[in-house]
């Protein structure tokens, strides 16, 4: 059984603070810790109801947790049995000399995860944040990732540094950029996406080399599109040279 | 006040076999609602709490309606204090000159709505689902397309036999079928997109033209695009010629 101090230190991993300090993430779910230990990814600990326990990989080291104990540290209305304690993955220096993604404040936990997700997909190794985007360690972002967390590297910083410091051109999302249908998007180069309500901020928007955007064809009072849709839909621009 | 005996119908509109025989589904938020009577969409009741009365646009005729009494008929936990139940828009006949979306048995309610969304972004005037695909007057649907779903023809029918029957050529979105990047769109032609599980039926399958795909870049086991993100790489392709 799991000791009650480790329960406790499990338990202020719900808060960014305490992940960033100790360099730990949780996430819940069978299918998502076993991609993750597929993926290389270090655990610190693997916790399991009793009844649970068996359907772990082979050789995984898991301890018993009580459902009450579960209830305690899980993120869920309903915790499912399975509870992974990782180290943060070791991130890679960053590339430049293929497309990099940018993002400015984005704020949906869903929207990040669908992103990283994305990253993954297309092969995008470098995922870079301005400071006040959502954590990419929150639960429901790791939760969104499906294990892609595990193989996409993401750097926090300061994003007007950074764009500032660089060599590469800096396309930014726009609601009135060029057409992307004009573009050719030769690497190296860095696509900045913005705020899900705000888009990319002034100062940022001064660093930009290219403002871009996806046509739209229907009625011009259709909301924009979402902003991991958007990102989708440039990232397979991106890579369909 | 609203009456009882109105307030008793609306409650039926949150099941599927009500909406269709009223040919109503209502709403909930001023947004949403405003967009829906911009859009020329016909109200059939639009309801209010006291102090949100007034946000409605000028002319409008809107009920008064009891917080107590909104709860007993919203579909949010939390009810905004708007509601507007609404007919049907009106379909106009299926148009075989442009491309068409088709759905075989989508169930996830966001998705169909990010799905209608996308359509109406990309100026695709028809989406035919097969009967098994979720209603897109379901609620959470509804509240999803953020009012596209006054501007898109939605079409429930037998997909078997409109597949069939069609002279279109029918490209299916597979796993592994041939890369997007080297095929041309030209219309008119149906886009077929397959349930979130299982893809696209056998029996479907054999109807289809093409089988298409996009190409995956990162890691193998990366867990497949989402069905609703998959729709608007896609639907973005077929319109970037």
């Amino acid at each position: 059984m799991v000791a009650k101090s480790q329960l406790k230190l499990i338990k202020k991993l719900h808060q960014k603070k305490y992940r960033n300090e100790n360099k730990l993430f949780f996430v819940e779910g069978i299918k998502v810790i076993t991609d993750l230990l597929a993926s290389g990814l270090k655990p610190f600990q693997l916790l399991a109801t009793e009844e649970k326990i068996e359907s772990f990989p082979q050789g995984s080291q898991v301890d018993k947790v009580a459902a009450n104990d579960l209830k305690t540290i899980s993120a869920l209305k309903n915790p499912n049995g399975y509870f992974g304690v990782f180290h943060h993955p070791k991130n890679l220096g960053i590339d430049f000399e293929d497309w990099i993604l940018a993002l400015d404040a984005v704020q949906d936990p869903g929207n990040l995860g669908t992103i990283i997700r994305l990253c993954d997909w297309f092969g995008i190794a470098h995922l870079v944040c301005s400071n006040d985007t959502v954590d990419c360690f929150n639960p429901k972002v790791v939760q969104a990732t499906m294990g892609s967390i595990a193989r996409v590297n993401i750097h926090y910083l300061d994003l007007s540094n950074f764009l500032d410091d660089i060599d590469v051109p800096v396309l930014g999302a726009f609601m009135n950029g060029n057409s992307v249908y004009n573009e050719s998007f030769r690497k190296p180069g860095v696509l900045l996406m913005g705020n899900e309500a705000n888009g990319i901020s002034t100062t940022l928007e001064a660093l930009i080399s290219k403002k871009i955007s996806i046509p739209q064809f229907g009625n011009q009072t259709t909301e924009s599109l979402n902003v991991a849709m958007a990102t989708g839909i440039l990232l397979n621009e991106i890579r369909r040279i």
